[in-house]
């Protein structure tokens, strides 16, 4: 049987342009011969919808749309994500098919972990459900249903299912890919069923989704891959013999109807495409591509701006502004101090033209002299601090975003993720603005990037910027390292804290030193409540700053 | 039989900190002549703990004080709730008696709505406990858990529980005293037994919790009631006939142990304290001064400094900063520019004056000139508009920052719920700070308040700042009436869209004027990612912006 997997990229609330997406996919994939085709969990809304959900008009246009969408469904069978409101709200999948709505499955197992927060939405399904399509059966699936082994797909394979669909939205994270293959051969040779996984791709605030759709033959190899990171319609043929459903063997599912379609074509170019898989950092790139793109067109950005401090944050912050939008849509902004280096602000001139964006330069120097005069009665006797070093960032912040408000501008901010767990960064200052592309990306992965990036094309950014010590250059003579550890220990320090939750004893037991442990774990705490008002920025590792870690800014423990 | 409910103020995180504020408890209880004393929901961690539950240091830890407190618990059987660790992680109620841990009800209802995330932490318990004290029966429920009728506490009563204990951290928002005393009378009368509600007191981030703990007679009458938003330990004689623990009634409960104490002494001095109820909006007051003095003070900072503007935000601010610290911890400022009135300039100084707080004054003209003349160049052939507005907003911000920064004030921010709702303020403006004291307050609501606090003592708040229109003064006869409809209009139009979900349809249905209505949605919808970064503020409606509104900020609905 030919099976079409449509991965695309909704946008959250627009049900209108999903609806459009959807009903052209349909179309696509009857062309393409395809006897069923399969769009992503809540394709509709587009995921995660959050607390739109709680509105019952929206459930109701919802409604509204799919009834639509299944007057395209014609000569071929459609699965579509969408959110089902019957009494209870359904995380479900409608079958389509002749012309209308056949009927629906509801996601049995709802996360609400990590980024998830499924229960606050969706009663769960009970059970699995199948289709019969030209005489062979078909489980139907939604995302965590099928993470681990056992019921819905098992029961669904048990009544007779050959092939198991499951609609996705999955949030990418480095790794993610390798461990999803291997979860959905494993469900395949578990049953013997084959699997068709069926990813959204696209940006959506803080998550970025890689599609990744898959086909696994009941031997657990891989039929056909779609590239990550980009709409894709990928088919492939699926070998499937006919079989009864057997409703004693599945005694927990459900037949919602059978269909036939007419028979697919001879076309034997059809495509099994298997596309390659990205290494984890160049995955780690594209993610942050898209997530940037996405932000930025979804919510109807002309144009993004940026501080260039000549440093390896901003450079890698710019590198991929460019790569998303074009380097036509970037405008970057240097604004030098007393404190700046003739080599930071050099290189920040080279980058820029080697990228080809253009480039403003606003000196500080007179505002920082404007506010020491104003506070220096109540300052009276108190010797320069930090105070003074989040005015020079609080500065830079403000011009940003005075060009944001004039123009309509994005304002990218460029901190790190090493930074935001520890603090260093100044509220208001270089957090300042509507996107913080890297905000989950330790330090040690921001340099790694830089690699990648140069080693693509044109090198441009300057090696003195991969060299030189890093530092904030917001007095005389700083450097990170003269406060933190060297990255290369902060950094898995931090992963040990923040990303497995580790407490202090757990650290040392890893061979981190005592003192170092207790520094940083107080850092980090005394940080959240910077960490609350940042931007949202793109999450890649297995724990972001945002939802997926939400402790209390009032909190004493000190384990 | 005499018992003791204890509504403590525990610190999130301070398990030493909470562990001896509950052995305090067991005796100041004991030597009250109680048999039983009941302490709040997650006592030991506080409430609510969130990812700190994820930390298998932190579960480790409780474990240990549960154990000490234990020891404590002689001649007097103590009900204490804690996160209770034992393959999943349970919501849990421990009976400590005789020196030991008898047994734990586990919290059968989890909320996951709201601001709740109960599922993401807790496994869900299955069944009601008893336990019993002298031969009489008693049942065990915690906070949602009797919120509905029915199971668990409905099987306990049939299992002959003649009170119900419930430990609670109920929320604080405006109506819900009300509403929680209709509930327990509702659940004794269904049951025929008493209830005894001990709930959680004390600000915590975004949450105040309310106290109001009660003991409600089998026919619905009240018995005690502590006073709300305080510290309390609430003594009662409750009616209860010795019973025997019928197994076959309620199948469904586990007997924990049955335990003897001394028995109570014929203190018939003891206080039947019912404390009278505080009117909505006195409670509103009450609430929001517990949660500034509770996030200062549990956040160690020694002084708030806030801005003094001359309007009725800021200084409904400052009357409730210096009736939660008192007016030596407070600073304020007036930093005037060319568009600040007479008016409101002398209004700041007569409120600093009558509340007896410092006020600095820091004029912003001249820096507002110098960021002019440095985007000269960049702004050529723009004409002023919003964007200078937000750099005053911007420079006042810094400079409250500045002082915060050099003396370790916290920053208090003075914005309301109408403006967060329609995005009516500068972000890193007017809302950079530490604590959005009336972030949830509606404008009008904001009038009332001052109102009160006027009619309370010394009528601090000028009758100008009262009767004044309201005006931002960022450029010359600012009025919001100008580009808002009045308040008394957009805030139930607010309440229609944020806290009741209603979309266009259904409030024009209610008579808003169509045009209206779709400008306010729609500037509400743009206003998401401001709300996204502000600083965390009291919840005392039935849907803050925070955690208890999730909303993507990537959003195309436009229902």
């Amino acid at each position: 049987m030919r099976i079409a997997l449509e991965q695309i990229d909704p946008i959250v609330g627009d049900i209108a342009g999903n609806e459009l997406l959807i009903t052209n996919s349909i179309a696509d994939a009857r062309a393409a011969g395809a006897a069923l085709v399969c769009l992503p969990e809540l394709a509709l809304t587009g995921y995660p919808p959050e607390d739109l959900l709680l509105k019952a008009h929206v459930l109701s246009d919802v409604a509204d749309a799919l009834e639509r969408i299944a007057a395209e469904a014609v000569d071929i069978v459609a699965i579509v994500g969408y959110p089902e409101h019957d009494g209870a709200v359904y995380n479900s999948a409608a079958v389509l098919a002749d012309g209308r709505i056949a009927g629906s499955y509801r996601k049995n197992h709802l996360p609400n972990y990590g980024v998830f927060d499924e229960h606050r939405y969706f009663k769960a399904g009970s059970g699995g459900a199948v289709i019969k399509i030209n005489g062979s059966v078909i489980g139907l699936s939604i995302c965590e249903d099928i993470w681990s082994p056992g019921p819905p797909e098992s029961d669904e394979a048990a009544a007779g299912a050959g092939l198991i669909v499951n609609l996705s939205a999955s949030p990418y994270q480095a790794g993610k890919g390798t461990a999803r293959e291997q979860m959905l051969s494993a469900r395949a040779l578990e049953s013997g069923a084959a699997v068709a996984f069926c990813g959204q791709v696209g940006g959506q605030d803080e998550l970025v989704f890689d599609g990744h759709s898959l086909v696994v033959g009941g031997d657990g190899e891989i039929l056909a891959r779609a590239p990550q990171f980009e709409q894709w319609l990928l088919t492939c043929e699926v070998p499937l013999a006919e079989r009864e459903f057997d409703a004693e063997a599945g005694p927990a599912v459900e037949l919602i109807g059978s269909f036939s379609t007419n028979p697919p074509s001879d076309d034997t170019s059809l495509d099994h495409l298997i596309a390659s898989v990205a290494s984890d950092d160049d995955a780690v790139y594209a993610a942050l591509v898209l997530g940037t793109r996405d932000y930025t067109d979804k919510n109807g950005f002309e144009r993004v701006v940026l501080g260039l401090s000549g440093g390896v944050d901003s450079a890698l912050v710019a590198c991929i502004a460019c790569d998303a939008l074009g380097p036509g849509r970037v405008t970057c902004v240097t604004m030098p101090s007393q404190y700046s280096s003739e080599g930071t602000y050099s290189d920040a001139l080279a980058l820029a033209d080697a990228l080809g964006v253009e480039l403003l330069e606003l000196p500080i120097g007179g505002l920082m002299e404007g506010y020491e005069t104003l506070l220096a009665a109540p300052f009276e006797g108190h010797a320069p601090d930090l105070t003074e070093e989040n005015l020079q960032a609080r500065i830079r912040g403000n011009l940003l975003m005075a060009l944001s408000n004039k123009f309509g501008w994005l304002v990218l901010t460029t901190g790190n993720k090493s930074e935001m767990a520890v603090g260093y960064s100044t509220l208001y200052g270089d957090s300042a603005g509507g996107f913080a592309v890297i905000k989950d990306l330790p330090k040690t992965l921001v340099y790694r990037l830089c690699e990648i990036r140069n080693a693509r094309s044109d090198s441009p950014i300057p090696d003195s910027v991969l060299t030189r010590p890093p530092s904030a250059e917001l007095r005389p003579d700083q450097a990170d390292q003269d406060s933190l550890p060297p990255y290369d220990v902060l950094d898995p320090l931090l992963e040990g804290y923040v990303e497995r939750d580790l407490g202090a004893e757990q650290l040392i037991a890893e061979g981190f030193d005592p003192e170092t442990v207790a520094k940083v774990i107080a850092l980090v705490d005394r940080a959240e409540y910077k960490r609350r008002q940042q931007p949202p920025g793109i999450k890649v590792t297995a724990k972001a700053f945002g939802r997926d870690r939400r402790l209390p800014i009032t909190n004493r423990y000190k384990g």
